[in-house]
Order: C-alpha cells, then sequence, then structure tokens
C-alpha cells in the first residue's frame, strides 16, 4: 500500500507532465493554468488510493486519476464564472486573467479532456467507468444548481441542504473511489460500498467546514474564521439557527443578514452568539457524526483485509479531526 | 435504405422523447427548450444514414444519433453567450430566457448528458465511438475559439479560415458519419472515407454559405442577404477581398469596415461592387468547388454498392445546390 501523501505526489507529477497543443492558445493555456494553481490532488490521489486498496495496479489508474483532477478543474473554472470569484486559491480566476468566453470554452474543452482520460482503462471496465464518471458529473452539476438557487431562496430546509452538499461536493469523492475499486478489480458491491463510504465521509467534511467556518482555530483553520457569516452562506449553521429561532432571534438574525453597513467584528461575533444561544453546534456536530458513522459503517462492509480497511479508517480520521 | 428526410422525422420525434429529471428546473428546462426550438436535425440524420449505408440497425443507433443533436445543441447554448446573440432560430435564447450562468452550466450538463447517450451503442465500437466523438468535439471547441480570435484579428490568412470552417463546423459532419458508419459495421478505412466525405462536404457547404449570403436569392435563402457585409463577418469573400484589394480598393473597404453611421443598403451594395471588382466570388467557388471535388474523390473510394454511392451522391448535390 502506497500512502495517501505518495499518491498526491505521484499525481502531483502527472499533473505537470500534462501536455496540450500550443493553438489556440486561448483554448489550452487556461488549462495548464488552472492546474498548475495547485490544489492538494486529494480526489486522483483517492481514486489510486482505491485501485491501490484492491491491489490494482496504481500506475494503470493514473490517467482516470488524472481525469478526476481535470474534470475538478473544469467545475472550478465554470463555477467562478458563476460565483464572479476574483481569486482561486490565491490566484486570479481564469475569467478574470482571460475573459469569461475563454473561460467558458477551455472549461468545455476541460469537461472533454477529462473523458478522454477517463477513456484510458482496460476495456473490461471501460463502461462501467464512464457510467459512474457521467453520473458523478451530473450530481456535480446539480449540486453547483441548487447552491445557486439556495443563494436566492429566504428559507432552505436542511434536508436539502445535505442533498445539495452531497452533489456539489461528495458524490466525485464517491465518484473517484468508485472507479478506482472498480479499475483495482473490486466486487460491484464492494464498489458500491466504497461509493458510499467517499459520499458520507465528504458530506461530513463539508458539515466539518461549515462548523470550522464559526469555530475553528484561525490558526489552523485555512480561511478567514467567520467568512460564511460575513458573506451570509447558507450553511447548515445558518440554516438551522433560521429554523430554530424564536421571533427575537428571528429578528436579530434578519438585522445581520440584511445589513449593508456593518462592522464585520461585531457580525460575527452577534451571529455566533445567536448560534451560541440556539445551540446549532450541537446539530451540526451531531449531523456530521452521523454522517461519519454511515461512512464507517459502509466501510466495515466491504471484503477487505482487516488492516486495509484500518488505513481507510485511519485517513477518514485524520480528514475529520483537521486543524480543529 | 431510408430517405435522409425518414431519417430526420425518426430523429424529430426522438428529440420530443428525451426526458430529463424536473429538479432543478433551471438546469434541466433549457436543455428541452432548446432541442424544443427546432433545426433541421441534419447531423443526426446524417449519423442515421451512415449506419443504414452500411446496413446497420438504425433504430439502435438513434441514442448516439440523440447524443450528436445533444452536443451541437450544447455548443449553440455555449457559443450564443460568447456571442451575445439575442435570438437563435428566432427564438429567445437559453441565457437570455434565463441567465447566463443557467446557460453555462445547463450547457455543461448538455454535454455531459450528449456523452450518456453516446456510450448506448454495442461494447464492441464503444471505444472507437467515444474516441471519434471526443476529438471532435474537442474540434469544434478549436473551431469556436479560433472564430472569436478571428473577430478580433486585422488580418486573417485564406488557409486559417478554411481550417477555422472545418473545426466548427465541418467536423462535426465527418464525425457524425463516421461514428454511424462504425455503428453499421463499417471497416476503419470506409468509417475514414465517409468522415473525410464529411468534413470535405461540410467546409464546401459553409464556402457556399458565404457566396450565398452575398449572391443569394433573397427569396430563397433563409437570412438577410448581405448579412455578413453589414456585420463585417469575415467570410471567405472578406479575406479574399482584403487579400487581393489594391490601395484605393483598401481603403475603400476599410472605410466600410469602420463607419459606424452607414445605410445598410449603401454598405451591401459598395462593399458588393468591390467584391465584384476583384472577381472574390469566382475564388470562392473554386474553393468550395475544390472541397465538392475532394468529398467526392473520398466517396469514391468507399467499399459500397454503386447504388447507395449514388444515393450519397444526390445527397450531396441537393445540399451543394441549396437555394442558389
Amino acid at each position: 500500500m502506497n500512502t495517501i501523501k505518495d499518491l498526491q505526489i505521484l499525481i502531483e507529477d502527472a499533473v505537470t507532465k500534462l501536455q496540450y497543443p500550443l493553438y489556440p492558445a486561448e483554448l489550452y493555456e487556461p488549462i495548464t493554468y488552472i492546474l498548475s494553481v495547485g490544489g492538494k490532488r486529494m480526489r486522483p490521489a483517492l481514486l489510486l488510493m482505491a485501485c491501490d486498496l484492491f491491489d490494482g495496479d496504481v500506475k494503470a489508474a493514473v490517467p482516470p486519476a488524472l481525469a478526476i483532477e481535470v474534470f475538478h478543474n473544469f467545475t472550478l473554472v465554470h463555477d467562478d464564472i458563476m460565483d464572479n470569484a476574483p481569486l482561486r486559491r490565491g490566484k486570479v480566476t481564469v475569467h478574470e486573467k482571460w475573459n469569461p468566453n475563454v473561460a467558458i470554452l477551455s472549461g468545455d474543452v476541460m469537461l472533454v479532456e477529462a473523458y478522454k482520460l477517463m477513456m484510458q482503462v482496460e476495456t473490461t471496465v471501460l463502461r462501467q467507468v464512464l457510467e459512474v464518471f457521467s453520473n458523478t458529473a451530473v450530481g456535480v452539476c446539480e449540486g453547483q444548481q441548487f447552491d445557486m438557487n439556495f443563494e436566492q431562496q429566504d428559507q432552505v430546509q436542511i434536508d436539502d441542504y445535505l442533498n445539495m452538499i452531497r452533489l456539489k461536493t461528495a458524490v466525485l469523492l464517491g465518484g473517484a473511489l468508485k472507479i478506482g475499486a472498480l479499475i483495482g478489480g473490486a466486487s460491484p458491491v464492494d464498489a458500491d460500498l466504497l461509493c458510499s463510504f467517499g459520499e458520507k465521509l465528504g458530506t461530513a467534511f463539508q458539515l466539518q467546514d461549515d462548523i470550522l467556518d464559526v469555530y475553528g482555530d484561525p490558526d489552523k483553520f485555512g480561511k478567514q474564521v467567520g467568512g460564511d457569516i460575513i458573506a451570509n452562506k447558507k450553511t447548515y449553521l445558518l440554516i438551522k439557527a433560521l429554523e430554530l429561532a424564536g421571533p427575537a432571534e428571528k429578528k436579530e438574525l434578519d438585522q445581520w443578514l440584511t445589513a449593508t453597513d456593518f462592522s464585520v467584528t461585531d457580525k460575527v461575533a452577534a451571529v455566533t452568539a445567536l448560534y451560541n444561544q440556539l445551540d446549532v453546534r450541537q446539530y451540526a456536530e451531531q449531523a456530521m457524526q452521523e454522517f461519519a458513522a454511515k461512512a464507517f459503517d459502509a466501510l466495515d462492509q466491504i471484503s477487505l483485509p482487516e488492516d486495509r480497511k484500518q488505513y481507510l479508517r485511519d485517513f477518514a480520521d485524520g480528514l475529520m479531526v483537521r486543524e480543529k
């Protein structure tokens, strides 16, 4: 078994070796650019790890792993246009560095390139792998659309939110693991269980992210603490708070949500105080634990030697206590 | 052999039966909308025709034919954003009816749905079909990028223009024919020859379109005669005229190209007079004939009974004398 770090390095190396045509430059330079901006290469590494778990040929799984990374970056390029984001991982976004048309079209070609990479698997698993990949891709698009819709809605239900983060974030982790498992020779049942493990863990991870935004250690948490509060982002915490708030709390929360001129520190402090009053952290942690438990439950059912399952458990534990 | 009209009707019927999920509505409604706006369904019909030519099972080729149509409509949705087009086939474009974000994301999901449809072929040809499809898709994206680049360039070379229209328009016709041929059981050589036939014919057809824009019968030509001239579109005629123009003609042409306040009728008449003076129509027709000849040359080499080749010749002739 390779460590996840080794696999991340393997992918990082393979990403730098990806070559695209020189012309038209506006189509291909953004691909190299966004892929060079980095990221942890966690999704492709998970695909390789899944293949490795079932004693598959990790080297043979590199092209489909790259497909997952190219696909993920395609979604970033298009999401950044839609979200009007100036920066991605601290660097100028593609639509800002070039223009929105370039970002649309180079994103499109990235999706096709992702399919081309994904096709580089044995013919015996080609159809299955492409089906998982396509369904994953549709799910990610649905997640992004729900996310944009929620921005415009006054009320969002917790279940709809959980479904949105599942689609937007977790299905790609599940899909990457399932594809890796299929390439590695796992049975369909085991591949599905590993997919479920990834999806549940991904959802738990996103819930943890919502919690850490408010309650994380500013020195350890990568982003600005309270960033979601400042941006009125409809996280699990805010949705739950709106659900639980009495008239007075609702009024205060609404005031902060509609305020246009405010002190950032005051807003974060006041909304956090309301969250504390309503115990929403506890609800969020409970939901997170439930998803983590479902992930471990799926893991327990996989037909793998105990040491390999333990390896996955350790990996998941490592994710779930991240920088708290 | 089915007639091309029969095949167009078959596809039209299959398009109306395509069903997508209800939610998120913003993701799926635009797909049904753009597909309902019509078009002649020529590309998918060509795929079916190619399958039919080689005595393949036309019904089995319907899903990949739909894939071609969904893919084509995906390119229309994204191109219309990039071109800032208000109308498509006389109806409001997706980004105008909804908004650009919806058009980006529903376009993305259409590309994935196209792959899902394209995968519905026998496993024996799955990889080949998907390779042709992916390469076609990349070509179409490259063509659109070159087209956008040319809009910004003062000078465009004739060969670059021919390559652009090949990519933007012709490779999809060639790809559709090749995929249909492969599904129909054609040999790789015959599939390539039919692909070449489609690509050359598609290029000839686009050159004819350039000519008809200026010299077509207004009653028969579907669009406004002179539309390309009014919009300063860099067609074969304009590029050739700029290449051949002496100093005086260049000056007059430049005046019309940079004019902001002008009579549409005067501009069309003046630029057409310049085209006549420089004989650009003759060059364009010669180029068109050369591509048509190459198409027929490829056709001659295909291993098919003479009556089927004659069918293809008649089909091509029908295209090439369209509404002149």
